[in-house]
């Protein structure tokens, strides 16, 4: 698929300099482009790279000043950042587009999928389900019985959504991400042997959310685990049962929320952060990666850091502390010396 | 499916106080039970919702004293909660109950199945696999030649076991875990690369045990990597090669045992935590989440915290001075000028 | 499968010692080893089982002496530990040989299959895939449409492969890893909600990689996440977009890698481990379990440890200081007591 300098600008609202026919099939970072990419310059850090660039054409600024001669074609635009982030996406959108359902699948008759669906082969779809229009079912996806999808979601391959669990619009779920797996509720016995508390609830998974691969989100013992609209979740995140996490709220990666633990809304979690169970964290509260949690939050809009937590700056300054130590001990070691010292000349 | 509360009493052994006629189709809390919903109180704490539910029928403990008018319909048991999970036990059963082989599954000749089993669409299963009764081998399941399934077993979809394992009875493996992948062993060359060992042991998991969504448990290099009678993993779990996990151990999300580390039995640990390799972790011990563990523990049932770990209240006692760092930094600072100060009087 | 030790010598140019016709059909460890199973002496340590093992056949060292009478047949060759590692790998060539095409499987009109392939029921290989000889796809595998395998490369069952990216030759994927999910890439809105960045670069990993079970390899925004080559990655790590890991590096279960960080080559990172974004790591850095690294390193062939990372000695110092905490505290409050009782005694 190759566009024109012309086509491009046309897209974009932009004017073209230089040579409007042009072809690309590409999109690549300025520094790395050759021959036949589109790229683009936003931050100056790589102004030089203007003069320098192999690509074929890049967007510019309308504001964006030259300083020396540019091979490429330019398109100047409003600005250069959304312009080209625009591309990326229409890219993509082509690059992913599929519709059509492929053999072989399993859908159960009591299923419903809307128009313009794509439901890849060895995908299997249970009883009453009920998929929106433009889904996309991956191959090897599960969809188990009375689940029910939105519009515009999409199941990257090997997804795996237990029964019950019902997920918004515009929801994308990558590989290997487990949805409505059984909450870890076990009551003890006498004997030391447990016995299973049985998870009858489910996940609800609201609009606009994107789950990350192999991530794992448990069902409800009850009820009903919940992420909120626009919350963006990224790979091998644990979140256990009755847990629930707030609108827009960002968790980075190999991080985990135990049971019945609430994160607000517009909360920032680094990688690998950890929060005990039964806890209410604030809204906007953020935490830094590896950070450990274990009570509730009430102040919102905080930093905090470090195992157990403490606020970001009393936890790196504990940190430098930890690392003076050594000298700190040197010091009393020393007043010691000097007091036996006094009380000896004091006698 | 519908049921009367003169139903429920039967199953249960209770009393009826109440329209013995009204029906309930679903269960839930008893703070957001409603109508058409069946409810337990257990915990005193809860006694204020009992009389303004909206449940239709609440199963409260025989000694259960009224304080005020209830609109439900009581079923009075010996012990509330235990029967409620009863019924929860008895609702999932019914919810989960799957029988017979779907089209298209990979059967191969040589393997055994047992009675009433349950085989998903896109299932594989290998070379003399045995299986008992009453298991269900949901779609997208994979399991190798020479494995071998106990009765009442359940792997949940895409569920991965390599070949020459074993599963005892009553085992339940949620979505994705992966049993059997090769222990991470490879040997030095000179040229600063490595040369793969080969793994050909096997993992062997005993009766009564629960594996978590998206856990790994990798093959012994030789022998066997071994998860004891009554062990329960929590999700995205590691155990690594030649590992062994003791009978009634729990396992909380996101950690990880390194190769050839056996923890004893009834040992309890939280999310996050890691243990070391080739350690031996006595029976009983509790380790808080995101503890790390770099050194064998022999005295059984303690509490450890910390990374590196230390006894519980040395962990919490030592975290407390590190955040009066700055404080005791402080003091000694005083010391010195004070000291300073009685030397040049002593002059 | 049964050989004999004369079959064994002979494929090892051993000598043998005792009866050579004797049989065995497994591979055992010396201390654990049954009639019928061949082991092996290398390590002193074991010495002791070499007399009283129940192994038919040991494998030993050509210098290695006896000091009592031995049951088993004795073949003797110059190492004894590499001649039973080539055992180990030949056992399991043999042993996890597959050729041939299962059905069900999906295999696009435009893909290429090299020879001796293997393609397990319920693959899914998309348009214009590349496959070079003797690779394995195991069941349940998916590789989306424009991905290249190079030769000799196995991927286990479910392995997710999406679009466009590139794997080298003698590669291993084991089950449910997923290579080139969408990075983590979101821009903030003025409402707290966010906005995906298109993920439109890819992942390519290099020759004689291994990546362990259920870790994730994210693509690029633009360009590629790369994995070099001999890198060897354990389960359940985490590789974000335009990372790079170098030559020879190993990974550890569990350890996370942020955005646009690049790791040197020989780095050994353990378990656990975590590391902030757009850092540089230098070549033969090697890591603690659970190390928490914020900054980029410089200083090749270091060691470190801790959350902020130290260097090992110190982060070992450190700890051991924070253990004695509350006994520095004492001895400052013992100083103030003195100090006081010094300066009424002066006045």
């Amino acid at each position: 698929m190759q566009f024109t300098a012309r086509d491009i600008a046309l897209m974009l609202n932009g004017t073209v300099e230089g040579d409007a026919d042009v072809t690309v099939d590409q999109l690549a970072k300025i520094e790395e482009a050759k021959s036949g990419s589109l790229s683009f310059l936003a931050n100056l850090k790589y102004e030089q790279y203007l003069y320098t660039t192999g690509a074929s054409i890049v967007i510019i600024n309308n504001n964006q000043q030259l300083t020396a001669a540019v091979k490429a074609t330019l398109i100047r635009v409003e600005n250069a950042y959304s312009a080209f982030t625009l591309l990326l996406e229409k890219y993509n959108t082509f690059k992913l587009y599929k519709e059509g359902v492929e053999q072989p699948c399993f859908i159960h008759e009591s299923a419903q999928v809307g128009s313009k669906a794509y439901i890849g082969a060895f995908a299997y779809i249970g009883q009453n389900v009920k998929i929106g229009d433009n889904c996309k079912v991956y191959p090897n996806c599960y969809i188990a019985d009375n689940v029910s999808l939105g519009n515009n979601v999409t199941l990257f391959p090997g997804v795996k959504v237990y029964f019950d669990c019902s997920i918004g619009d515009n929801v994308t779920i990558h590989s290997g991400a487990v949805i409505g797996s059984d909450g870890f509720g076990f009551a003890p016995n006498p004997d030391g042997s447990y016995t299973k508390i049985a998870q009858i609830g489910n996940v609800i998974i609201e609009d606009d959310v994107e789950v990350g691969a192999n991530t794992t989100i448990d069902r409800a013992t009850m009820g009903s685990t919940v992420i909120r609209k626009g919350a963006k979740i990224d790979n091998l995140v644990q979140i256990a049962h009755n847990a629930e996490v707030g609108n827009n709220t960002v968790i980075a990666a190999q991080s985990g929320i135990s049971g019945s633990t609430r994160i607000g809304a517009r909360v920032v979690i680094g990688g690998q952060v950890g929060f005990a169970g039964h806890l209410t964290i604030a809204d906007g509260s953020q935490f830094g990666a590896q950070t450990g949690i274990n009570s509730s939050i009430k102040e919102a809009n905080k930093q905090w850091g470090g195992s157990p937590y403490l606020p970001y700056k009393d936890y790196l300054r504990a940190h430098v502390n930890t690392r003076r130590l050594p000298e700190l001990e040197q010091r009393v070691r020393e007043l010691e010396k000097l007091i036996k010292d006094l009380k000896k000349d004091a006698q």
